[in-house]
Order: C-alpha cells, then structure tokens, then sequence
C-alpha cells in the first residue's frame, strides 16, 4: 500500500514526506519501504535526517539503495554519515565506483571536487565535428548527465567545450575549435563551492569542468549540483543573519534546537546586558523624570532596525560581490545621509509625541535630536561592521547583527539620556 | 582604451563594473562604450538601472544591441523599461522575434510565459532515434540553447523529452519513447515563476517544457533562467526580513534609498509607541525601582532575539515547502519548548544578575519569570504568525518581523513591569 502511493512520487517529495514525519514514524516508514528503499530518496534526504535513516536501513537494503546513485551524489550522501556507514556504502559499491568517490572525499569539504562527477566526455581539440559524433556514437556508457564535450590538449588540459546542440547542427568536417562556446571557464578543484554556484549564476554556465593545480582535467560540474549550493548559501545567511545555526532543520530535536538557538541568544544576553549597563549610569535622571523611561526604548528599537536594515543590505551586497572598494565610500556615505534624512523625519514625529504626551519641550527636543544621532549611527554600523569583518574572513552574515544592535542601543541610551542628563536636569 | 579593458571581461561582470559606478560616470560609460555596446552586458544590468543606461544609449546603438538578444532576454529587458523605450526596442527587433516577444508579455508579470524561450526543438513522438538525429542535422537554425528534444503528440501535447547525450549513445532504430527521461514535467504558462525556480530545484530540472491551458507546447524554460529567479526569491525574502523593499539597489540614490527604508521605520515607530504606552502603565513603579527600568530592556531583547530566530526558520520552511499542516503542530510545540528550555536557562542566569547587581532578590524572581514568559510566547508568535500570514496569502517574509516585535515588546514588559507592581510592591 505505502508502495503504491510512493510510486508517483518523485524521490525529492518522497524525501520531503520522510522529513515531515515524526521521529518513531520515521523507522516505521523506513522499515515497510523495506528492499525497494530507493537510493534517490536518500540522496534528498536533509543531510541532518541521513543518519538516522541510514541507521534504521539494512545494510543490504542500504547497500542496493547506494548501487543505482551518481558518484557525486554518493559523495554527497556519504559526507554526512558517520564512520561505520561510510564504510558501509564503500564497500556496496562497485571498484571502479569506490575508487572516484574515495578521490573526491580526498578533496577538502564544501570544495568544488566535492561536487564534481567524474562521469564526462572528452574529445581531443584536434578532432572535428564527424570524428566527435562518431566516437560519441560508438560509445557504450556515456555518463546519464552531460551537457558539453570538452575539448583537450595532449597533457589533459581542457581547452574549450561545445555543446551537444551545436554539434548536431554543424557539418562533419568543421574543426571542433570552430564550435566552441564563449561561456567557457574551468573551476580549480579547492574552489569553495560558495564561489562556484557564483560562477555559475554570474556567467549561466550549464556545465563547467574543473581542473587540478596543473590545470589538468579532473571532472565535471553540472548546473543542477550548482543550483543546490546557492540554495544552500542562502539558507545559510538567512539563517544566520537572524542568529539561528545554519545546520538547523525542522525536523531537529528539542534538545538540538535548544543547543542551536542558544549560542546568539547567549550572545544577545551579554550585549542587552551592557546596554542596561548604560541605562544605570543615569538612573537618578531615570528616577527624577520617568518619561525617560517610557520613551527610551522607542530610541534603541529604531536604531536597532535602520541597522538591521543596512547590514542586511550590505551583507547581501558583500555576498553577490557588488560592494566593492569601488563603491564602498559611496554606500557608506548614503547610509549616513539616509539615516540622516529618516533621522530628521521621526525626530520631528516623535518630538512633538514627546512635547503633547509629557508636556515638556525639552523632552521633544532630546529625544529628537537622540533619534538623528542613532538613526545615522545605525546606518554607518550596519554597513561598516560588515564590511570590516568580511575584510577579516569572519562571515559578516553571522555576526553582525550582534555588534550593529549592541552599538544602537548602547548609542541610543547614551544620547537618549545623557542628553536629558544635560538639558533637563 | 576602454574597449581593450572591456574585450576579455564577461558581459555580466562589465555589467557589475557599471553597477559601481557612481551615476554621472555611468553616461559618460555609455557614450564610450559607444556602438560597441553589447546588448549581453544590458541584459546582465541591474533592472533599476537599465533604464537609465537604455536612456543614454543612441538609439540605433540600443537597436544593435537588442538584436543579438535571445527572445527570452529581450522580455526580461523590456519589463523593466518605459514605454516609449519598450517601442525603441520592439521596433528594433526582426518580424518573428518581435511577434515572440509581445507573445511572451502577453502573459502577467512573474509568470512562466515571461521566462521560457520560444526557441525549441520538438519531435513526433513516434520517430526513432535516427529520424531524430537526420532531422537535427538537417536543420540550420537550431536553438543556442537546447538540451532536450520535446516529444509532442499530433496535437502538439508535450510527452515526454530526451536528452541529447541520450539521443547520442543510442541506436537509429531506437524508438524516441523508449529513451526518455523519468524527470519530465510541464509547467503551466501562468504558473508564479517562483514556483517555476522551486520546481527546478526539487526536481533538479534542466529544461522543462511550457504548456497552454490546453496542455499544448508553447516555449520551454532552462535552468539557468530558473536559477536566476532562484536568488532573486532569495534577495526578496532576505531584504524583506530586514524591512527593506525587496526593489533596493546598492546604485540607488538617496532619496529613493530613504524612500524605500521609511515604510517599515514608521511601522517600528508606532508599534514601539506601542510597547511605550505598556511602560506608561507602570510609571509609578518605575520611580519607585529605578532598577526596573535598567533591566526592561533585556526581557524585551531576549523575547525579540528568539522571536526573531523562530519567524526566521518559520519563514524559511514555508518557502521551501517544509511546514506543512503535516508538521506544523509538531514545530509549533517545538517552537515553546525551545522558548521553555531557553527561558529556564537565561531566567536562572538573570534572576542570579538581578539579585547580585541590585541585591532584592524579588527582583532576581520577576525577570526570571518574565524571561521564561517572554521566550516561550516569542517561540509561539515566531512560527504562528508567519504560518497566519502565509494562509492570508500575505507574504511571510514582509510582515512578520513587525508583528512578532510587537508582540515580544508588549509581552516583554508588561509581564515584567505588572509582576513587579505585583511583588515589588
Ligand atoms: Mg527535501
Ligand atoms: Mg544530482
Ligand atoms: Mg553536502
Ligand atoms: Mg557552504
Ligand atoms: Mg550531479
Ligand atoms: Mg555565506
Ligand atoms: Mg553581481
Ligand atoms: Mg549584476
Ligand atoms: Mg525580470
Ligand atoms: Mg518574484
Ligand atoms: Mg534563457
Ligand atoms: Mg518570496
Ligand atoms: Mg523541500
């Protein structure tokens, strides 16, 4: 019956019913999908859910499931599994399969051999169009996925690619060098694989072959694999722009979820903390006008988001490379003056709240002239900051948050209240 | 001198060079770069820029350069213009493609009419392998861009699609319908082309056909369009997170830049005006323990962190299909827990602060409380929320931020404030 409905499925929603099922159903749902467990739905797994699942499989099941993937899907497969499995799915599969999938392990993580398939089509770049359609016709296992052939000097290295379309339309004695695409570009096998769905967004690669230090030949990337990564980049910033572990997945455990919301939420403690710190140095003034209490957070709260808006800008812009050196001074520049320009709008705004709810200009005044204050600081933190620390190869997705709010609200206190210390008082 | 800088760049990445540059200087470009203007690098532009740059181009140089275009890319030009430049283009453009293009806007904005190619290469579905091959080599104007051929039945449905390395490595007696691939999938012409960019994605498409209402072939999409609206999504969900309108560019100017900011700082205003009228409630007891006005503003933060982290995972799992009813009562109970769990951890850190900092232990007792209040209710209105939101057709992503604030900020300090009018006094 489970059979039945499944079939229909295409692996990738089969994998995303798994993924939605609770915990104790899901060795259940293992267990009844028995020997016809279908190596694809492993492969779309969520990596966080594989080992389990991999743990309730019988390692014949397990074994056979393996047998019918893509040796970059293996590859995939296996990086997320603990020792004991990973040796496991070796030994399932054939020689020939374990030795190019152990080669690519060799690569290190997140890098472009991690991604590549070593199944491609070469062609020696003397060659023309009928000698390349007769060999490519003569072969018995081409790979399932290929969208080019590469062009190759003698020692290996790839010189340019033609598409199999234009070698379709081409007559048989045109050279292959004639047919070459312009979009070629090969990919060094330790790119991060960040920068290679960039390559591949930026320059609409379809397939790219990548190459080792001696700029020989040593596999294939496809623009499906390239897809996944920038999906799974931008989780990544997503997630940690909001302070929450990238690793996390729906289908976590409390306790797990727990550990991962922990750490920023630590973080946020100790920076709320100092910015309370602040708040105490004037807590005579506090007590002397207690609307300064009332109003004090709208102050932090609007510094908090115009940063949050900047640095998400700026961490965005960092990401897709458009903020450079070239532009830098100009983003920093309208950060200011938007702050500046929205400053002087909501001070107008929140003065006169100020002067008709506590009926004491005074207070219209600091809390105005405290909002420009913030409102422009914000701006220049939250594309600073992220600058800075992506000069200094820390992600600024992950941590800039943290400072860009700790620097609203301590500024936003300070000028707040000191202000009032010095007008009011 | 420019050019020969120009010559080896790609035309997305002279396109980003043009981004960077400040406004006056992008004219100046535009005038150099003169009638060697490649349509390719006005394809790559920035949407909000093009028309600016299409402005200053002459208008027989703008003709030049749009005719190399494939059709696909003129639409995706020409959305994006006005109208009398719209005419400039159209007029430009041969008798065939232009009649392709105006067919292609006919369909709404964001839909799967406006990304496919018109380019496409079919077959009856009951031709073999070597009437296929005869048949594409007799051809001389095969699409640039093709990886499938489309097998359609006399009515010109859509059955199935093999790919060209398939059609390569079988024998010319081979029936097409006995080689094609499991992957196939059509797309409705009017479907969201954000759904268009997950279907890719989760099926790891590379080409999939289009069809009418009828179920008939009108164009086909490739995946490096869907991936391109892949990050587009992307960009939008992240800038809207952050309060910022998804159209901001890094070479917008300030005023529009202060525009595109305002909306979601006034929104802040008033719900942080909000949280203030909550503080106003309790200004006796503020005068009275000045303390409390220190430590206000940490149960608030905290509830906005965590609030912040549960709308983000919430968020992003709608996007990607993972929250569904199946799992979301499961996520929603995770989602308090988590606050739970956190809350007890951060109440015992804070309470033990409260006590040390300001020796009352009552108040140690009040902020633990408060914490726990807080992070459990911002775990619930993180995830519901988004999730009500989405059922309203309203996007997630823009609007969720604002409420679960409010909703921490109110929480955060009336439970903190009420129960120290409570014990404290
Ligand atoms: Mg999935
Ligand atoms: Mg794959
Ligand atoms: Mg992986
Ligand atoms: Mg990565
Ligand atoms: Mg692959
Ligand atoms: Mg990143
Ligand atoms: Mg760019
Ligand atoms: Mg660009
Ligand atoms: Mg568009
Ligand atoms: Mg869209
Ligand atoms: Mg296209
Ligand atoms: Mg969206
Ligand atoms: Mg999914």
């Amino acid at each position: 019956a489970l059979l039945a409905i499944l079939d229909p499925l295409h692996a990738a929603d089969i994998a995303d019913l798994v993924e939605q099922l609770p915990e104790d159903e899901r060795d259940t749902f293992v267990r009844l999908y028995g020997d016809k467990f279908d190596g694809e739905v492993l492969s779309e797994l969520d990596e966080r859910l594989r080992e389990d699942v991999v743990h309730a499989m019988e390692p014949a099941v397990l074994a056979e499931a393996v047998r019918v993937l893509e040796t970059d899907d293996v590859v995939d497969l296996i990086e997320d599994l603990d020792d004991p499995q990973t040796e496991a799915v070796l030994e399932a599969l054939d020689d020939d399969d374990r030795v190019v999938v152990e080669q690519s392990l060799s690569y290190p993580e997140e890098s472009a051999g991690r991604l590549m398939q070593r199944e491609l089509v070469v062609a020696p770049d003397h060659w023309n169009v009928g000698q390349t359609i007769d060999f490519l016709r003569s072969q018995d296992d081409l790979p399932e996925q290929f969208y080019h052939v590469i062009l190759v000097d003698p020692r290996m290295r790839p010189t340019g690619y033609v598409t199999l379309g234009r070698l379709m339309g081409s007559a048989r004695e045109v050279p292959l060098t004639d047919i070459t695409e312009e979009s070629f570009r090969t990919i060094p096998v330790l790119q991060d694989e960040g920068e290679v769905a960039y390559a591949f967004n930026q320059y609409h690669l379809i397939s790219a072959p990548v190459v080792d230090a001696d700029e020989r030949l040593v596999g294939v990337i496809t623009i499906d694999d390239a897809m996944a990564i920038l999906d799974e980049e931008h989780e990544e910033d997503i997630l940690r722009l909001a302070g929450v572990d990238e690793e996390s997945s729906l289908s976590d455990k409390i306790v797990d979820t727990t550990k991962r919301r922990f750490p920023w939420l630590a973080v946020n403690l100790v920076t709320s903390i100092l910015a309370s710190l602040v708040i105490a140095q004037f807590d005579e003034v506090i007590a002397q006008f207690v609307a300064l209490a009332v109003l004090m957070p709208i102050v932090a709260s609007m510094g908090g988001n115009a940063g949050t808006q900047s640095l998400t800008v700026a961490v965005r812009a960092i990401a897709t490379k458009d903020l450079t050196s070239a532009n830098l001074w100009r983003v920093i520049w309208r950060e200011a003056a938007v702050g500046l320009v929205n400053g002087i709008i909501f001070a107008v705004v929140m003065g006169v709240v100020g002067v008709i709810w506590f009926s004491t200009p005074l207070l219209g005044v600091v809390i105005a002239v405290a909002m420009v204050v913030n409102l422009v600081i914000a701006g220049l933190a939250g594309v600073i900051i992220p600058v800075v620390l992506d000069r200094m190869d820390i992600d600024p997705a992950l941590a800039s948050g943290a400072f860009v709010t700790t620097v609203t609200d301590v500024v936003g206190f300070f000028a707040f209240l000191g202000l009032a210390a010095v007008l009011l008082i």
